[in-house]
């Protein structure tokens, strides 16, 4: 049997675990030109939540009763797609919270394990390592003077997103929730500074540690810490909008601090880093080359247990993990 | 003497008369490379009120004790540099409320009277002009496929920039507020359709002007406006932040809708005309054959007296003037 975590109801805010169920099912058959993955990891990312919500988005709405969306990288168990055999490994970007997925052999990416393990394809590999990429190199079009600021700076994309500003010659100031995820961006990661969100002067601390003013946002946050950084903002800056974690359970959108998009001639972009697979190999080129010397690490928040995804989900909601959070199947 | 409209007191919230005041001064004498202008009009902006506040700004604040910001069209009275002699007509940008200035011979522009009468030279011919020009052809990066939603389509800059994108083949629907504007718009600018924003329905029946959804978004307004026009946007849709006239009081910034920056990938960019002088001779020269062919259309909305500028200020605020707002010294 196939064991699947589903969205039973639809979360009001923050979800809680009552917004999901594990049911089984029958393991599915592939048709000519599909896959069967066993699932080894799932990634978790706060893209889930955005799906959770109904009305016009990006994407489709996960349907309630339907597995939880997020990308896997498991083990091609039947294989009717010639570039695939059973044994191989293989990154799906629908896979779901379940053991077992069907993929399309012709747009699945196979997995190189001896370039990065299996659980960093859903990483620094993987569609999170991707979207700092085409974020802080496309969007934001970085320049090797930038001062860069990247919230949720510890996280599985920003983490990559700073370290790369970094290896392009810039300063990087990341902001993370607590002491200890700030001394991971300074210590590990590389960033020159990272401010603590809660501290009570915060903006204040940022204006300090940004003292050149702030070229490029890396925004995965909205909310008040948006609020702080664009009043920082260097004429002609530029905002690449990743994701609005604080504003996806109860958005309200910026305040007054918007302002400075006309004064200071600002360019906020969001971007959905699907629309962007032309970069996809260069990115794999680089990435390895840049992994295999050390020159970006990673780290992973690992939870034990598909049962034990939601909590995974609801605590990255929340600012828990430290890493890209994987659950282990 | 020269009678000036100096700022008495910075306004808190929307301007009252109280807030300018009616001074005379001796007429300036022009130092080497400047020049005596007689100002025979004035140009009236909604600029003038961001100066009008302290704090950071793409500007200087006005002082209070100084004459208010704008610009004007004038008659040489003495020149102290080569390119003017007395009786050339100059626009200067910083000519200000009042009845002479001291223009810099290098950087005024003279006036070619016979392209267009000296009052255009501050509205179609004029920053105004110039601001849409750069907005929506470069900042907006207008494709003649486009579907082009401008707000306070009736005054001096968005009637242009909404005039440029019909030459340029786009669908443009304006927004203004009341029937006549509407019908002005329409009638005069040849826009396709003009919403009232007064109407109770106003966002329904933008949605329904714009089946197709809405490619670029030339933004005057912002408040409700913007939070109207933002969930209408189609994927990689562009906004030209002009002006945000209605939060120059009491900006608030974006509501919820704000959240399409990122679910459309809209790319959101102020600007300030300032920064785009190498367009200038460009701008000049498709504006004087688009005015001669007709193609361009104007409104002035003229007000007798220097004296009476504040009121022409603060109604132009309150959206009661219909195109370029001069004050006839």
């Amino acid at each position: 049997m196939n064991r699947r975590i589903v969205l039973k109801s639809r979360p009001q805010g923050m979800p809680t675990p009552e917004n999901f169920e594990l049911v089984e099912a029958p393991v599915p058959e592939p048709k000519e030109g599909e896959l069967l993955i066993k699932h080894d990891y799932i990634g978790i990312v706060p893209a889930a939540r955005l799906r959770m919500s109904e009305g016009p988005s990006y994407a489709p709405s996960t349907l309630v009763g339907e597995a939880v969306y997020g990308q896997a990288v498991g083990t091609v168990v039947k294989s009717r797609h010639e570039n695939f055999k059973p044994g191989d490994v293989a990154m799906t970007l629908s896979g779901g919270w379940q053991e077992y997925s069907i993929g399309q052999g012709k747009v699945l990416t196979k997995v190189d394990t001896t370039v990065a393990p299996k659980s960093l394809w859903l990483g620094a590999f993987g569609t999170s390592g991707f979207t700092a990429y085409v974020g802080i190199l496309k969007i934001a079009r970085l320049q090797p003077s930038d001062t860069v600021v990247v919230s949720a700076s510890t996280g599985a994309v920003g983490s990559v997103a700073g370290q790369i500003a970094k290896l392009h010659g810039c300063k990087v100031v990341g902001i993370a929730g607590g002491q200890q995820k700030c001394e991971i961006a300074v210590g590990e990661y590389g960033f020159d500074a990272c401010i603590d969100y809660r501290a009570t002067d915060f903006p204040r601390q940022l204006a300090a540690a940004t003292p050149n003013g702030i070229d490029v946002y890396f925004e995965n946050v909205g909310g008040a810490v948006r609020d702080a950084v664009w009043p920082l903002m260097n004429q002609a800056g530029r905002v690449a909008v990743c994701g609005l974690i604080s504003e996806y359970n109860d958005g309200k959108g910026p305040g007054p601090g918007w302002f400075n998009v006309l004064t200071k001639r600002l360019s906020v972009t969001g971007f959905i880093v699907s629309d962007h697979e032309e970069l996809r190999e260069e990115f794999y080129r680089s990435m390895a080359r840049w992994f295999a010397e050390g020159r970006v690490r990673v780290r992973e928040d690992v939870t034990q247990g598909l049962e034990n995804a939601p909590s995974a989900f609801i605590g990255m909601l929340n600012g828990k993990n430290l890493g890209k959070t994987v659950v282990k199947v």
